[in-house]
């Protein structure tokens, strides 16, 4: 919602008229605020300064290609879970070097290409896709640069579905093996133990679960020095919550910042980390179309030419997302806003109270 | 899950290997039953033998037009919901006169397209829709058959994302009000009030909703008929329930049969039916490679190259898929079986006991 505003009764992304954004090149239609892409990325490199830091922007946010290119030209990398992802962070111009690979599924086609790429580092999340990645970098005569995603059990407070570093989601290798299997990498001729990676959840406002998790990984870390094994990166994932809802607040960066300086003081590890979502999220608009308004005896339905395959969230995780008529409005209505999908789970948000809006806006 | 069986310990449909399968075209794959297909549909009609009636697939169930292809070569017409399955349809060669074309979000260019096409008719949500499909037909000088989507209130007991015959989903008009509607559609020049028609939800595998339904709708047609509005077609759109557990039976064809035959007895309706998941559900099966398996502290997990994107069943509606081993297996294990996807909500099946599957089948 940065960047988004009222002039003169009508809604403004920056200085473009969504009127004028709609009519030009038809809806649905997502528009992006680079300028509200610039400053969610700029607050986190400025929130990191004095650290050796890698910014790594999660493709999977949004996959746009101009997206990439914007934050690629100010220095971002990219953190990609597929072939496609990679890809896209090649074609958008991201230096290999500065990509991370994540996933529980790589396959061995992926990893192949990923090698052949020469990209920065793997983040691993089982023994049989480590094991495949030796095998891939013998192939290539490489050595692959690899972390291991663990999983610090720890619970981010956040809905299920986007919930991932707790004990029973797919996700990372148990924190407590973990020294075993970095045992076990360090006797693999065509792999380099160079990292640690965890990832907790999506969509975190507190500092607190990162400060957990990030605890557990140091012990890691220090009790692997111990063996000779001396990891260079530390990967805190991604996480950075921001505010959905006008009145809520997103992260507070500084104090986000100010935890990771305390934290690696005195280290040489360099921080890794893969926001999306607080980079992209509040930069994107999703502008539609008022097909039809109906009336029942229960409730008022606004259509809308969006759908759920345009935006799933609402559908997949009842996710609030902000709603504002393109025709600021003083009166208001209580609305079911759905789109044109045969699903009862086509829905934008159910009962929302928004400015009265007409047919045909 | 028909016409699939295990021929000396390995996967087969019809008489196609699995393994081959997956083999010869890579994996995910969606291998399709012909012959499941076939006797889904030729079930139906033949249960609805006698009366006047017209089946029209549902195209949003599986829009692979090959799919619609073999189903059109054995007269079955369409239900659509959109400009794209339209355009569908027609690829695969269905009659325009066999198309019925539903949905609460009909744009002005789909509607214009539909009756440039010919279409049989428009199964219409609301009343600015019933206006717009009015101009249109005249702009297109044409008298376009439309039916109303009556919401007859009545609880199919399904999952609420796809229960859509109460009064509180978007779809249909309060049946209260059709007569009224009805009364506006035969005062305009270019609508000719041809039908009524309702669809109460998916998956239903008791007759009695139908019933209910029926009973409401033929209230409706009577009483119009004493306004002198003849209806010549009733649409009980779809619905029919499928087996998703082998143990657990589908609807009764016989007993629908009997119910609408009882009930259609004497009147010169043209009944449609909208079946989709009845005729396509098990006739698809999904092929994924088992790429990693993963053994944490609490779970064993099955991590698969298919994902939500290939079946989001299970992520939006907690959907219950039967999953098999390629490979035959005696020894059972319980597995988390994921997907690639970084989401926890993509899953096919949590806590599923299955044979045992090794990394690469």
């Amino acid at each position: 919602m940065n960047n988004i505003s009222y002039k003169k009764g009508e809604l403004f992304i920056e200085n473009i008229s969504v009127k004028n954004l709609a009519e030009k090149y038809g809806s649905p239609l997502y528009a992006y605020s680079k300028k509200a892409l610039l400053e969610s990325y700029k607050g986190i490199e400025a929130s990191l300064k004095g650290l050796d830091f890698l910014i790594c922007y999660s493709i999977k946010t949004c996959s746009n290609i101009n997206i990439i290119r914007v934050l690629q030209k100010e220095g971002c990398g990219c953190d990609i879970v597929s072939g496609g992802e990679l890809f896209r962070a090649l074609a958008a111009g991201v230096r290999p070097d500065k990509i991370v690979y994540a996933g529980v599924g790589k396959s061995a086609e992926e990893i192949d290409y990923a090698l052949k790429s020469g990209i920065f580092m793997f983040n691993c999340e089982s023994l049989q896709e480590i094991e495949l990645i030796d095998a891939g970098a013998k192939k290539n005569k490489k050595i692959a640069k690899v972390a291991i995603r663990v999983n610090p059990d720890v619970d981010a407070h956040t809905h299920a579905k986007i919930t991932t570093g707790k004990k029973e989601n797919k996700f990372g290798i148990d924190i407590d093996i973990a020294h075993e299997i970095y045992s076990k990498i360090s006797k693999m001729k065509n792999l380099e133990a160079y990292g640690i990676h965890c990832h907790i959840g999506s969509q975190i406002t507190e500092v607190e679960p990162f400060a957990k998790a990030l605890g557990k990984v140091l012990k890691v870390i220090s009790k692997l020095a111990e063996s000779g094994i001396n990891l260079k990166s530390i990967n805190l994932g991604g996480g950075l919550g921001i505010n959905y809802y006008p009145e809520k607040k997103p992260i507070d960066l500084k104090k986000y910042g100010a935890l990771l300086k305390t934290v690696l003081k005195g280290t040489t590890l360099k921080l890794i980390l893969e926001p999306g979502r607080f980079i992209a999220g509040n930069s994107g608009t999703l502008i539609a179309k008022a097909l039809y308004t109906k009336e029942t005896s229960v409730k008022k339905f606004l259509i809308t030419d969006a759908a759920m395959n345009d935006l799933i969230r609402p559908s997949l995780y009842e996710a609030y997302h902000h709603i504002l008529p393109v025709k600021q409005s003083k009166k208001t209505a209580v609305y079911d806003i759905v789109g044109p999908v045969c699903e009862s789970g086509d829905f934008f948000a159910k009962d929302r109270k928004i400015g009265v809006v007409n047919a045909g806006e």
